[in-house]
């Protein structure tokens, strides 16, 4: 659906309100993918945006916020009156809410707020001091949770009361707190639905919990809880004091948000930290030059290699003939070997203590696919005609630039890893330019050993 | 854990059954990673795991096959006696069961199938027919269905006498299907818990249900759930009729397990279908060999592209000392393009019908980056000191090949995109062996009119 699309329907409907579904039009804008919707409604004035949120009211204007990017959101709201903007935030979930309000200016921020309910306005402040990036950052206030005594007809009491206002994955658990609000037990929905009613809740909660501290990654606090197939994750601060819980559609996103990530880390460039349509032309280019200037040093150093060996090249013309052939195969076993091991890496299929089971295995790999490349090279050579020398220069540098490229590209993302630094970063283009200029030293320095016999 | 440290603890366990705490020994295998425990065990000797699945009990050992690769539990599985592979077949959940069914012996698998109960082994024969791949193929059908004229208090009841049994996922929804077995409603476990009793579940369940076709892709069907931030998606067959559930934690293996692929075809290579560490060097050079053959034909273009210029080349030797850092620039733009697009195409956030849009984007961040990379390469080639009609070949060629390799980078994918293709085939390697064949005849032939004049 194009801009003008929901702007005619909002032409259409500012019209005639009273006998227009309005289901349908609601029904028009959720065709579009979430992505869009945030500039769909960036394209209206603020008066339209007004009235669409007039008509469709505060929830469906709420879940709407919540789905589009946090600065989209954020743009849109400073577009409102303050009281709008107020109620719309208040009916976001809080975890969604403070993300937008991250991204409003402080003094904006605080006049919104001021139209929020005093309970709904603290749980905001109490999410803002957590980074992002961390278990705190994506988890939310809201949560049920009863002392140890309470009975099960209780708890179910306390749900009740709670279910209407929270996201489905935030009562799939009763959390059971001391006083202290320390985190001393958990009760799944389906166990409270098939227990007595009489029963205190202590008798029938696990105790082996399953949480994360607000400090940590965000990313490993996702793969926890997808381990354990949880629906939500308590989290604790550093004194075990319960104060959020992340839900599964949360931890989900995060991974989807960490895997994009990471292919775009593979492929060169910094994660554009937009939906693709949403990112402008100057913040794609921002996003690719720094990689590509620093590679294009790299590939300086290529050029330099070759200006070296400027003169066997002028005796020997083939050579310069294999150069992108051979660089090209070192580039395709490197990227090859790369991809696979930061996948495993991120997936947790391979960790820094397998590192002599990977070279072992690669190394097999590459001698493998080694002498199959040079020997493939070696006849190509022979089909060209080119002197029997240059052949056999040729046949060797594709096997040991092949061994050479798949050693890279083994040991630059563990080593990274160990570092602490994601292995993403090992893009296949550094990886390439690394063994571009290399594998041509390597490539001229048996040439002239071969060849011309120095 | 490596192999052998399972094995002594099996010895230790062996000799002292009695005194030793069986929850440790389960603690310690606890925490090996899933893709490494299958690995484990078939490390063992039949007697080995027939006495560590005895000392485990039945439902341990049916949850441990669950989660490793369905290839290692189905030959788990026939080091067994056919009694306990029954027993351990039937307690698994019948999605998982189905797949390792799948990877046995069609006779070794009817004579297994003999010693589970009648109604396993009829829930398995039912999910046999389904291709692997589809929503069908993922499916469980363990779930709570009951007739609309069922009160709430009946609902929980037919809930209640199943939960015991079925995955936590299963419980999360109430289906409501009529005479026919055709899905007419949904109650949400939330709402039943909310209900007063005597109410009929037709009158609280809600009628607008997102469901699947047993045969639609298992990747459209996860993404669908996801979407709709449900526990569970019911599948239907082609009459409507309901015939089973995809779980989230189910949706989301599906989901990881082709981003996996997308990665891994990104990186030039055929997805390895098993966990890095359990694929031999056999099954990884298998995977590889094809498209770096493929691959190494398209280069040989490359070669045959130089081959043609070579007496441009011995005329002007400079000329090949650029030929690296050109085609290097192509493969660095072009990656980070293809990648950003093939990723945004998998999550659903460029559309084929965006295809415009998308171009003009890329086109005008080709523009900004091409302009940026021809100075610095006619900086550069200031800087070495080559003839002025060469720098100005450079600069002019590291233009247009930018631009050149990035349209390339966009309209690939959306092409095989529309062809019904996944479009991470086109990957890094693939691109970078096309824009290097072009590139440089570009470079030549602007170098024969450029420098030489004709």
């Amino acid at each position: 659906m194009e801009p003008q699309v929901l702007t005619d329907i909002l032409h259409e409907v500012a019209g005639a309100l009273d006998h227009r579904d309005v289901a349908a039009v609601l029904h028009a804008a959720g065709r579009a993918a979430p992505a869009e919707r945030g500039s769909l409604l960036l394209a209206l004035t603020p008066p339209q945006l007004s009235a669409l949120f007039r008509l469709i009211g505060q929830e469906p204007a709420s879940d709407l916020l919540e789905e589009i990017a946090p600065s989209d959101a954020a743009r849109l709201l400073v577009r409102l009156s303050e009281t709008e903007a107020g109620a719309i935030l208040e009916g976001m979930d809080p975890d969604d809410a403070v993300d937008v309000v991250q991204e409003l200016a402080p003094s904006r921020a605080e006049e919104i707020l001021h139209h929020v309910s005093r309970d709904a306005a603290r749980e905001l402040l109490e999410l803002l001091p957590y980074d992002p990036d961390t278990a705190g950052g994506i988890m939310t206030p809201e949560l049920v949770a009863v002392r140890p005594e309470a009975t099960v007809q209780e708890a179910l009491a306390a749900l009740r009361d709670l279910a209407q206002q929270l996201e489905p994955g935030s009562i799939q658990y009763i959390y059971v707190a001391d006083e202290a609000r320390r985190l001393v037990g958990v009760l799944p929905l389906r166990a409270l639905v098939l227990s007595r009613p009489q029963v205190p809740v202590s008798e029938v909660m696990l105790t082996d919990i399953v949480k994360v501290r607000a400090s940590a990654d965000q990313e490993a606090a996702a793969r926890l809880l997808l381990e354990h197939d949880l629906m939500a994750l308590p989290v604790v601060d550093d004194e075990e004091r319960l104060v959020g819980i992340i839900t599964a559609d949360d931890a989900l996103d995060v991974l989807q948000e960490e895997t994009s990530e990471d292919i775009q880390r593979l492929g060169g460039s910094e994660p554009l930290d937009l939906p693709y349509l949403r990112a402008t032309v100057g913040h794609i280019v921002r996003r690719r030059l720094g990689w590509v200037m620093l590679l294009f040093g790299g590939m300086f150093l290529t050029s330099l290699v070759l200006r070296h060996f400027e003169e066997s090249i002028q005796t020997m013309v083939s050579l310069a003939v294999f150069i992108p052939l051979l660089i090209g195969m070192g580039g395709v076993v490197g990227s090859q070997t790369v991809t696979t091991l930061v996948r495993a890496l991120a997936l947790g299929e391979v960790a820094p203590r397998h590192i002599l089971q990977v070279i072992r295995k690669e190394m097999a790999v590459a001698v493998l696919l080694g002498i199959a490349l040079g020997i493939a090279n070696t006849l190509l050579a022979w089909l060209m005609g080119v002197p029997v020398d240059i052949r056999y220069t040729v046949g060797l540098t594709a096997f040991v630039l092949v061994c050479w490229a798949m050693a890279m590209a083994v040991l630059l993302p563990i080593l990274t890893h160990k570092l602490g630094i994601d292995p993403a970063i090992v893009s296949n283009p550094l990886l390439t330019t690394i063994v571009d200029a290399t594998g041509l030293f390597l490539y001229f320095t048996l040439a002239q050993w071969l060849v011309f016999g120095r």
